[in-house]
């Protein structure tokens, strides 16, 4: 069996959580397995001399308008979080902590804390709103709130985000198929159209 | 009849080049118009604290991938210029020029200079190098010589950039349809059911 479809996101990005809704369809109407990967975009976007879209002048105000335009089209839900970009420290770190465990169970996590945020518009940046979520899944509170904390864990989130960047990723949704690099929710119907004919 | 839809764009810009093969087919499907607008993108890009794509770290390489494949997609013909971004002043001054007189065959320069600066890959940032592509379409070469140093239309480039930010644009291309915004060349196919469905 082909190896996973790699899909970096940020849990900040809303186009991640466009993307995040489409990506294990797609993949599996051809067979193929998706890894989630949260990283921490500000790493990259320091790198390209970018910042985050929703903060940049005349982006910012577009991206108001395409997001729930977007949303819309794809009938998902979205209300717009009130601090942007969040800190997705916590978001991620659990992710990770959970994914050493039970990879389906992080990707659960990952969908309720994309859902929570985007779909709900709640602030996910301290630990506890994080717990909060991950409750509803029946993860351990506790644990959660020290995994975050466990320096292990920590590393781990860094060194996913250090390897996103040497493989090329510098935005959020980012996918990787076999190696071959696309950038943005709007590029799903390329990944789909790759992986139906093996590519162009 | 609905007023033309403005295609606003940069003559250095892959991504415009892309969508300037599809956006008339596109509209007139729908029985609308295209305005074509070049701009000159760098005081936009100034204003979003920005730099053009293809001189970012991780961003350019993934631009010199993303383009020849999504050129493939399109069977456009692609070569990338010498000279990234180019200087695209004389271009897009030759091209307000012409419009005063004839909107056809201004449209009718467009496309030959993007077909000879992404489909040729030649570098068009003198104006020279202009007035030679025009001439293949019967434009003369001296008044095209002498227009770009016009000061009336420096003015009119200058004031078509000043509206196109005043209007939220800062990137190539991006469309509007009745004030409606759409940045990228791979929001095409939105803009495509935006016309078949009056909005959604």
């Amino acid at each position: 069996m082909a190896a996973p479809i790699d899909f970096y996101f940020e849990f900040a990005s809303p186009y991640g959580y466009l993307a995040s809704l489409r990506i294990d369809s797609i993949a599996a109407a051809h067979g193929r397995e998706v890894t989630w990967r949260p990283i921490m975009l500000g790493a990259a976007l320091k790198r390209t001399g970018s910042q985050p879209n929703v903060n940049a002048p005349l982006k910012g105000e577009y991206l108001r308008r395409d997001v729930p335009r977007f949303a819309r089209l794809l009938d998902a839900p979205l209300v717009f979080p009130p601090v942007l970009p969040m800190n997705s420290l916590a978001a991620s770190r659990a992710y990770w902590w959970l994914f050493e465990q039970d990879e389906d169970l992080a990707k659960g996590l990952a969908q309720a804390i994309y859902h929570a945020h985007w779909g709900e518009g709640r602030d996910l940046s301290e630990p506890e709103a994080v717990a909060e979520v991950a409750a509803t899944l029946g993860i351990g509170r506790e644990e959660l709130l020290a995994a975050v904390q466990d320096p292990r864990i920590k590393a781990r989130l860094k060194e996913e985000t250090d390897r996103s960047i040497e493989r090329g990723v510098f935005g959020s949704p980012f996918f990787l198929v076999d190696d071959e690099p696309f950038w943005g929710a709007d590029r799903l119907d390329q990944v789909e159209r790759w992986l139906a004919t093996g590519g162009w």
